[in-house]
């Protein structure tokens, strides 16, 4: 496509990825961290020994939440989704700034709850609010900017999965936002620990696009395909494949380990977690696959939560 | 007043300083970094030598700015106004991850000018930026989180001021709106590493809030009062003396030092940048005083620009 057709377009036109991307072009060049746009989250130099880990997450009303939803509960969210993001890279959360837009109109009782909500899971994962920014808006506006930190030996990216990995996720998928979990889930800070500290995954991300919009950035990050079974991908409650597949918000990890290593993760061989084999990563060619319950082969559309 | 009344009180009611006061109340306790909430930079442990600094900073369509205004212009403000808080700590900025949210009716070319003025800023000031994200909002919002560092003997804090100290400003203030100054206004860091490398400030803020406000924030903090001289308050172009003290969004450095330091500063003693002094720091009783340029004192009351 020309510039200038370029220039013209709405972003409902491009969509999400396609402003991501765009603004990858742009930025090309000009970054200076270790890894940049494309992770959710920064990797940074620090030290020898640790990286510095910066990600930012804003959260709006009548996107995100409405105010229908228990404020504690969006408190939570807009914290526990950073921490979230931190999870996916194997480091730890450590401080967070938080920008509030509200409209006058709202009772301080809905800004003092929310804010409860994020201070009651900073403090679970040892986090530290450490400042902030208040405006005026129309609609609730939470922006979390969170700062952590990882050993530099366990850092874990989107781009490590080779074919012949198995792939894993550390929960059931789909239908977040209808059972609430979207308000009260756990980021699986505990699980990446364990999984960067031992068992070295190559590639690692959380879900919050969906299965298939979140696999889809590991293989295209990773430059591979994969396979993926429909019996073995764990689903919370009445949850159809399509809702594990394409739903947003799961924050359930998701990540790819050479078969040698992914034995020691199935089954009652893991003591505290639990974690749930879903696949193998195949080669690029042959894109993203289902293999049905009947045991076809279906070519699986990279989609997502697509926030334009 | 009771905790009743207050659950129930409208943002309106308590202003901006108001709510940050509710939140900083609520927040006590949980705090693990140097300075928290407060100042509008967190001061976080990194090393014997170097401080983390990490703020943010949200910019709302139609509080902060209209899409009449040219979008690169907006863009720098956006980062500017961190990287001047950065410099009010005495610091250097490193990294910014930048969250946008739009409507899915802009068009490319626009939010490409925005990110244009970001990155043109953030290259100016070696600041790499390293991540972000994307939603869909009725109105564009910009939140840019900047981490920086500082050398712990360098950091200049909001409580230190004490009576005999003089203040100072590094330009001119008020009608900074009307003038387009908060669209290109340059960020004091070259100003802030001369003054906290070689002159030792002992308060420093950036003028966001305008010059009284802010002002009463270092007066606040230090528990101090201070009288200011209307004949030496230097004013942008046709500003009228209320203009300098009450409008918003100067961002020069205003900062307090010990007299026995501040003669270096005056006159034409220092080479590079030029130096305001605006008055001096007096003992708590006498508040924030303002000498007429006929000699008079009157009370000048702290307030400035109120966002709720």
């Amino acid at each position: 496509m020309s510039t200038r057709a370029v220039q013209k377009m709405k972003l409902s036109d491009l969509g999400e990825f396609g402003l991501i991307d765009l603004l990858k072009k742009q930025a090309r060049g000009s970054f200076s961290g270790i890894q940049g746009i494309g992770d959710d989250t920064a990797v940074l130099p620090l030290s020898a020994k640790k990286h510095l880990l910066l990600t930012t997450d804003m959260l709006l009303e009548g996107v995100h939440f409405t105010l229908k939803m228990p404020a504690k509960g969006i408190g939570h969210k807009a914290i526990a989704s950073s921490i979230s993001d931190i999870a996916a890279m194997g480091g730890i959360p450590k401080y967070a700034v938080i920008s509030l837009g509200a409209p006058s109109t709202v009772s301080w009782r809905v800004i003092s709850q929310i804010y409860q909500g994020i201070r009651k899971t900073a403090k679970k994962f040892h986090v530290g609010i450490v400042g902030g920014d208040t405006i005026k808006s129309q609609k609730i506006i939470i922006n979390v900017a969170l700062l952590g930190e990882v050993k530099r030996d366990e850092a874990v990216y989107r781009n490590g999965a080779r074919a012949g990995d198995q792939v894993f996720v550390t929960g059931p998928l789909g239908r977040s936002l209808s059972s609430g979990w979207h308000l009260r889930f756990v980021p699986r800070i505990a699980q990446a620990q364990y999984l960067a500290g031992k068992h070295k995954p190559t590639a690692m991300i959380d879900i919050s696009d969906g299965l298939a919009a979140d696999l889809g950035h590991i293989l295209r990050e990773s430059r591979v395909g994969a396979m993926i079974e429909e019996s073995s991908i764990p689903r919370r409650g009445k949850a159809y494949l399509k809702d594990a597949l394409y739903d947003g918000e799961d924050f359930e990890l998701l990540f790819t380990i050479p078969a040698s290593r992914a034995q020691k993760l199935m089954g009652k061989n893991t003591r505290c977690y639990r974690f749930y084999r879903i696949g193998e990563v195949v080669a690029k060619e042959k894109g993203l696959q289902l293999k049905t319950s009947n045991g076809h082969l279906k070519k699986i559309t990279i989609k997502g939560y697509i926030h334009f």
